[in-house]
């Protein structure tokens, strides 16, 4: 984690917004796992808080609600192929972090760990679980953020369905009141 | 609306998926009004769900509580402009097809207008407020989805914050078992 600093959590947003592919990571204690999420939102500014949607099919579901913390770490293009291997197989039978050759570090506030070769890593607890039931959405805050600076225009990924993913191109600034 | 043809809702997914700023019409009768919107996500395949979040101090809070009716318009990045006025001007203030140069076309399903520059346009009945008061998060079905087949590769805009935005660029994909 050498490369990474902390990373204000009123700039949090302007990572999620844009609707990157996540890497979601949880820990039984026993057992880690590696979901790839694309559904998801912000819902607040500061905190930041994010709405996810969750299999309840998958080892994942089970564990945030049991423990109430995650890891939503952010991957750039380079990472697509472990992006799709994770979410292609159940972390019932496999350990993802050693099987695509991910690197697991300690969170400052969570078990859950942090994806190194991801360039943001979001620490987050859950803070919302009615609408779990009915539609598999958790909403987390984000209590501590993480960034790698060096990675001055980080390519995320954005899926379109079936393994097709769209990379980051260029940017455009207009002139605007919006946050 | 000679160019667009329906979309099968199944498919509805794959555009919402990737996280695209979208523009947001909604009609009361005596005013009709477009918002930007970034913070939003599916929920389900299909019928198609989405979850938007609208702010509460907005027009189309009000316009959308009352007549559960919206278009979702997914825009490309010719009409970056457009977006971005659209996000900076209040709809009480200001009749927006008029002052930025956008077609209102009827829908066939909802009262609300369809965008015609923008290359897909989603037909939305609101289904689910719980989560209104506490968070402006409105949950919409889409009931009628329409596409211009004639836009190959749509480039749209995702937004990074204070009028930033990263535009597609190229695609990839990777074998994969998700949907």
């Amino acid at each position: 984690m050498a490369k990474k600093t902390s990373l204000p959590l009123s700039k949090v947003y302007a990572l999620i917004e844009p609707g990157p592919v996540v890497l979601v990571t949880t820990t039984s204690g026993a057992r880690t796992n590696i979901m790839t999420m694309s559904w998801h939102m912000m819902i607040d500014f500061e905190p930041p808080l994010i709405a996810c949607v969750i299999s309840d099919r998958g080892f994942t579901f089970r564990v945030l609600k049991k423990t109430k913390e995650c890891v939503i770490n952010i991957p750039t293009v380079d990472l697509a192929k472990q992006v799709v291997a994770c979410g292609n197989i159940s972390g019932r039978k496999a350990d993802k972090f050693t099987k695509f050759g991910l690197t697991a570090n300690a969170a400052s506030c969570v078990q859950a760990p942090l994806i190194e070769e991801c360039f943001a890593n979001l620490e987050c607890r859950v803070t919302d679980t009615k609408l779990t039931a009915k539609y598999n959405i958790f909403i987390v805050e984000v209590v501590k953020a993480w960034i790698d600076r060096s990675k001055k225009e980080p390519h995320t990924i954005h899926h379109q369905g079936y393994g097709k993913f769209v990379i980051d191109g260029e940017t455009i600034k207009l002139p605007s009141k919006m946050r």
